[in-house]
């Protein structure tokens, strides 16, 4: 066997782990019955201890040293070895004990969690932070970081970035998107405009749902959509990618933005090479170019006038009540904008302030500025000085995010990263005549095209800033973003 | 470590891998998009491959050894090792590759035949029969059989059991039955009962459906039902037992006796003891006594007087076009029998006849009396020789059950064998005048009780014959079966 090919079953081996992994996490959040967890968590937390064995084993290692010892000569074969390298040197940091501990407590902290914030009790949630803490802490140790413990967590979700690169980045958006968000907030409240009453109902939202996702491109025979209280996206295979929403019956635009957010996801995931599944060449580049994706279809697609002129007919067919309204009218409803506390349920002008807030608390909490039982009240404290306002409870604070019990601190930033990637990519793509004048019609393929030759087909064999500056010809930043909430906020 | 410990640790790991494919195979069923399914194969491959090799390691051996020489001196743990020692024998015979073929070919072949269904195109599906069979032709000859290769299958279903065994206990049955049936189908065209028509909805139905299986003891926190076109149940974890059915809105009863038996399946699972989950002390004795608990709840229990005395009532809260019906007509109508071709529909009267087809069937298979060429045309004959009619097509004839594509070859005689055990164990549980009178007014209890204790409890650590034995004082015969057809369907 040719050590390409060793190196490839090697790589099945890891992928039919981890896609299981995948597979029985799915089932957790969609139809897991209550006590299935515990049996659940031993389950992920055995594959994530297989997986990682095999992603550092000696034979993982001399066959990827062998196959760079080849040096291949096209661009997309090097980056595929090179990433490679990167995440067996990250992963062969860790002990496969603190592998699975960290997913066994993930199973735990996500179960306690939930019940947390039902009862907005972080007293209860407090211990599992605590060892979340513990075990996050002691994977940057073992990784090292250039700067701060916090970077190395970082690194995990956006190769290439630190938090003095995200603060350098955030500070002065900070300070535009107050003022944005003000002004945003402000129009909003003057124009009063609101969704007519429902019922939207479920079904009628299912249908046109489905709809909007298979005309945007998402291939619901490589996929599904489910219901979870928290939506989220997910690959269990090669060709199998799961969307979940939740459905209010009062506002049909937030399943549907919901499905729009989840199948811009789906669409990058269905856009990887599936002959590279489990390689970098078939993966994601990093979460901000992830959340790019989604937020491009949901915000800058999915809120735009071109794409409401085609669709709106459509909903009223589905929706009786919408037909008195004006398309103008429809656009200044989902271009509202207001102080919610909840992250998910944020507008575009506020959202990133959100995630400042959170990157900042994280930043603190690893920096040792800041104790488990002080995070409600520096949320609270947080919450105010951009907002104005305080949660009335931790429900509504700093119990509202699952990425926490995930392990995943460093995990947020990436949210912002993906709403200024957005803006820019899809300037960019606009830039060709071609989509520019498709999408304003709102035929989708011709952007989507763009999207699968420019950021979806590199996978991970370029970096997250290699992406956007192919894409763009810039370095990532956050002009056009800003540029883009001005317009759509403030015009 | 003691050997026990690490018996017990090996134990966990082969359940954790058994239990994921379980999960995945659920999927599969359930929700797995139509693009997902060479992936899917894949991973179920993997996982009984290494399943196969915990189960069958030097470790897992020499630890099975060390504790049946410390001889524990409970009957229980007797009857635990002796049953691992079975399946050890048993599991060694088969080398990896094989296993991990089989499974292969399982999931390939079950998506084959739903489209050969579909299509009624057995031409489609022969090759597909023609390689499962020489896959378990090669597993019973690594078995080894005492008589005939067939025998070596039935022993993975039934321990103990053999063709000449079935032959001996069906001959008699087949007579009987064809009487019984003839008679019955004559009564139920006379009375020409119907119910009344539709729509049934499915909403209603769910709740119906959901409220009976609590009432039974099926609890839905450790469980749930969701809807495939092949209704099945499977257990995920120590404590996540999944049943699922189908809904036709013309006919309530068809999903309500669906979930009855499926929970019938279900309460077994949720009886056998979570501590011993992957041994055969946490384990059904066998597909007989699996079969035994289904059509005790589906028929014993749903079809009687007793229960419709109380559900009836609620039933007609739920579906007002009941209202009309009285208690008799309404139990003339759920005691209906017929001659449809297909199986799963076919009422008490008649089912058994499905069965003997089958069986006789798969014998001349495995005697190669019969080519896979000639099966549709051998189906269709003994199906006139039963019923008198002749399927129009494959679909309703020999495409119509996925077993064959599981491999499980020497499964359908089990139904038979359920059957049989279900009159009789239900005939010794009445033979307690509390369960009896509790029984009678639709208290459940108390007969779900005496089953936990005479039935699930003992796992698979007494043979199916034992259990039944233990139980009822008896042995495992057709007298209280056909004394149950007679008395409902030809008093």
């Amino acid at each position: 066997m040719s050590s390409d090919d060793r190196l490839r079953q090697l790589v099945l081996e890891a992928a039919t782990l981890s896609s299981t992994a995948s597979a029985l996490g799915w089932d957790q959040e969609t139809y897991l019955p209550e006590k299935g967890y515990d049996w659940r968590a031993r389950q992920l937390a055995w594959l994530s201890g297989r997986h990682h064995e095999t992603v550092t084993s000696q034979a993982w290692g001399d066959t990827l040293s062998e196959a760079m010892d080849r040096a291949p000569d096209d661009e997309r074969s090097l980056g595929n070895l090179r990433e490679m390298k990167r995440r067996f040197d990250r992963a062969t940091c860790l002990p496969t004990a603190l592998v699975e501990r960290a997913t066994e407590l993930s199973s735990r902290a996500k179960h306690a969690w939930a019940a947390a914030r039902r009862d907005s009790d972080f007293a209860a949630y407090a211990p599992f932070l605590r060892e979340l803490l513990e075990v996050s802490r002691e994977k940057a140790e073992r990784w090292g970081y250039p700067d701060e413990p916090y970077d190395a967590l970082l690194e995990t979700y956006e190769p290439g970035t630190t938090s003095a690169a995200l603060d350098t980045l955030f500070r002065p958006l900070g300070e535009s998107l107050s003022r944005i968000a003000e002004e945003a907030i402000e129009r909003s409240r003057r124009r009063g405009l609101e969704l007519p009453p429902g019922p939207y109902p479920q079904a009628a939202q299912m249908a046109f749902n489905a709809a909007v996702a298979q005309s945007i491109g998402f291939d619901l025979e490589a996929g599904r959509i489910d219901t979870t209280t928290h939506p989220f996206c997910t690959r269990l295979g090669p060709t199998d990618v799961r969307l979940t929403t939740r459905y209010n019956e009062d506002d049909f635009t937030s399943s549907l933005f919901g499905v729009m957010h989840e199948a811009g996801h789906g669409l990058y995931e269905q856009g990887l090479s599936p002959e590279d599944f489990g390689m970098p060449a078939g993966d994601s580049a990093s979460l901000g170019i992830h959340e790019s994706q989604s937020r491009l279809w949901e915000n800058h697609v999915g809120r735009s006038r071109g794409f409401w002129q085609h669709w709106l007919p459509v909903a009223v067919g589905h929706f009786p009540q919408l037909a008195p309204l004006s398309l103008d009218d429809f656009l200044a409803i989902i271009h509202r904008s207001d102080r919610g506390f909840i992250r998910v349920d944020a507008d575009e002008a506020t959202y990133d302030l959100h995630i400042l807030l959170r990157f900042d608390l994280e930043r603190r909490l690893f920096r040792s500025e800041l104790s488990v039982e002080d995070v409600p009240a520096a949320w609270n404290e947080a919450f105010h000085a951009s907002f104005g306002t305080r949660p009335p409870n931790d429900t509504l604070g700093c119990l509202q995010d699952i990425h926490w019990s995930m392990g995943g601190f460093g995990y947020f930033p990436t949210y912002t990263l993906g709403n200024l990637n957005a803006s820019q990519l899809f300037g960019a793509a606009l830039g060709c005549p071609e989509v520019a004048t498709a999408t304003e019609s709102a035929d989708y393929a011709p952007l989507l095209a763009w999207l699968r030759e420019n950021v979806h087909q590199p996978g991970a064999t370029r970096t997250p800033a290699g992406i956007i500056r192919g894409a763009t010809g810039s370095e990532p930043a956050a002009e056009a973003h800003l540029r883009h909430l001005r317009a759509r906020y403030l015009a």
